[in-house]
């Protein structure tokens, strides 16, 4: 079959590997009907060092169920499923507790010989913990929507959980990628009524205020934090959303949080070490989020999916077939496209 | 009157001073009848550039009221109080949320033209808002653990209720001084079964085991890391209490909280950054914590310790006169006192 890799910085080639297979008794092999590309994989696509070796990438994707071992009794052959961009077996006590991503049998997509998502079938490990069945066809018109239940919309909604966002916070997002405004669709979910969104791509902030953001602010750096400021009467707001994953993006979380507020970060963080002193300690700031447990998080947000009540799916502006996939690559990280949507 | 002032490290004296007087209607004069050393005037006696003019110091009393200013209607002249080491307003959204250490009519004793607390009596501002009534004499047995409830046990107690601590969580504190021994007592207060203690000074390890640590750990650094992973499976504690400050504890803090679990900080910190990278991240850790707001939890534990269900005074282990002050303060800087009481 043929799936993407990736060979250091700037370089994604689509080859043929290896068929996956059956290999463990709770494995099975879903052939993949949509996957797409995450902000997370521009990291290494904008600096990881060359290799001889590819390694296979994309860690969201939806399919059809093909084969199973013998020890998953469901899903079975011919279901549509939506895979968590972390596997994991779901009967352990952290799954138990909702933190799948901490699952001692569980990994990532892609790493440790187990298939990366952008490609034409995968290999699931624990399947039967892992996948989701969608009860829908796979022609359906949901399915850009349901694709962001393995990532990008659960993130934006771990976000927003571990922040403790309700109808009483008020909240600012920084960042307008997808997953920004996956957070702010997620927060307008969860009952917050006073979204700010920081960003400046204005296509993309138009979807943020579509999707709940009710101030944009697309000012950076001091002129950004004054701003959020002043929209809220200087005390910044209960809950921040970052969703970007650098230090700055962190520092001025930390400064336009209210005091007593949460920081929840969910962009990977591109730093060792963060403001942690006297100024965020007088005003007890609480920094949380981390990977998120998309699994958990899957058959709650489904319904409102089905139903039409959200539609994350509108973070894809982009779709290609494998061979564009380093073309897809390309167009986000020069942020041509927000999102970009594989049909292999 | 007489009060003690800090000059720079080492240099703690006591000297005549103004008498406190009504300055604004919202203020009270109080005798102070208890006050004690924290842990956080350390750090300036360790370390503060000697100075001409001398800054007067101390957070932490109980007294008599002896006058008030014509907005106060409560408190009244006679009535014995406990001061949170933070004055407040108490009327404030702040202060409503219970976050009175931002309140913005609020400061802190001993800062900008107010009294400090060692001494023989203090100017209260927001007397109403700040000082809380206690029912008993000035000869009272409870005075110690009342006293407490002015920083240090309430301290613990942020601590361990930022950091989510109920019957279900285990629990590590770092720290065995005064507030890690107060954090120990208060995470066993809200129903922690299993506490672990890192410290290793006997007296006070022994002390922390009456307040319900069930597991001491003396070593430190990775050997401590180990030894507390040891002790939990692998897994390391819900809940990590940092009660020192200092970037080695936060480290250490990190290393043992197990995976979606919260580290809570109440030690004044002394850096600028802390870890805060992929590995945090990635195992969902939350850091939370800071400076806690007494006056919002006097009420609440004022009748245990009434009812001599928790003797959070216990932790002082010696009690100096106000000549005595300055050997009180090379007492605990050099570990020979636990904690140091001051009957003026």
């Amino acid at each position: 079959m043929r799936a993407t890799l990736i060979y250091g910085a700037g370089d994604i080639r689509v080859e043929n590997v290896p068929d996956p297979r059956i290999q463990d008794p709770t494995d099975a092999v879903v052939r993949v009907v949509r996957s797409c590309v995450c902000g997370s994989d521009l990291w290494p696509y904008g600096s990881r060092p060359a290799t001889e070796e590819g390694e296979r990438i994309g860690h969201e994707f939806l399919g059809v169920v093909e084969e199973t071992g013998p020890e998953v009794t469901g899903p079975k052959a011919g279901d549509l499923v939506v895979a968590p961009f972390a596997y994991a077996d779901n009967t352990c006590r952290f799954c138990a507790e909702g933190l799948h991503t901490s699952c001692p049998r569980g990994g990532y997509w892609g790493q440790n010989g187990v298939d990366g998502g952008q490609g034409e079938a995968v290999r699931s490990p624990w399947a039967q913990g892992t996948l989701v069945k969608l009860p829908v066809g796979e022609d359906s018109d949901l399915l850009p929507s349901l694709l962001t239940l393995s990532d990008v919309f659960c993130t934006g909604h771990h976000c927003a959980v571990t922040a403790g966002v309700d109808a009483r916070t008020t909240v600012t997002v920084i960042g307008d990628g997808a997953v920004g405004l996956s957070a702010v669709l997620a927060a307008r979910r969860l009952g917050a009524e006073r979204i700010l969104l920081m960003g400046r791509h204005e296509a993309r902030t138009a979807l943020g205020r579509d999707f709940g953001a009710t101030d944009v602010i697309p000012e950076r750096g001091d002129e950004g934090i004054a701003r959020v400021r002043e929209l809220t009467g200087g005390e910044g707001t209960h809950a921040v959303l970052e969703c970007v994953g650098t230090k700055p993006a962190l520092t001025t979380a930390l400064a336009v949080v209210r005091d007593g507020g949460v920081v929840s970060r969910v962009g990977v963080p591109q730093y060792e070490e963060g403001p942690a002193g006297y100024e965020m300690f007088s005003r007890n700031v609480t920094l949380t989020g981390g990977v998120a447990p998309a699994r958990a998080y899957i058959e709650e947000l489904l319904p409102d999916v089905l139903d039409g009540t959200i539609e994350p799916g509108r973070v894809f502006d982009r779709t290609v077939d494998l061979d564009g996939v380093p073309g897809g690559y390309r167009a986000m990280a020069d942020r041509e496209a927000l999102k970009v949507l594989i049909a292999p």
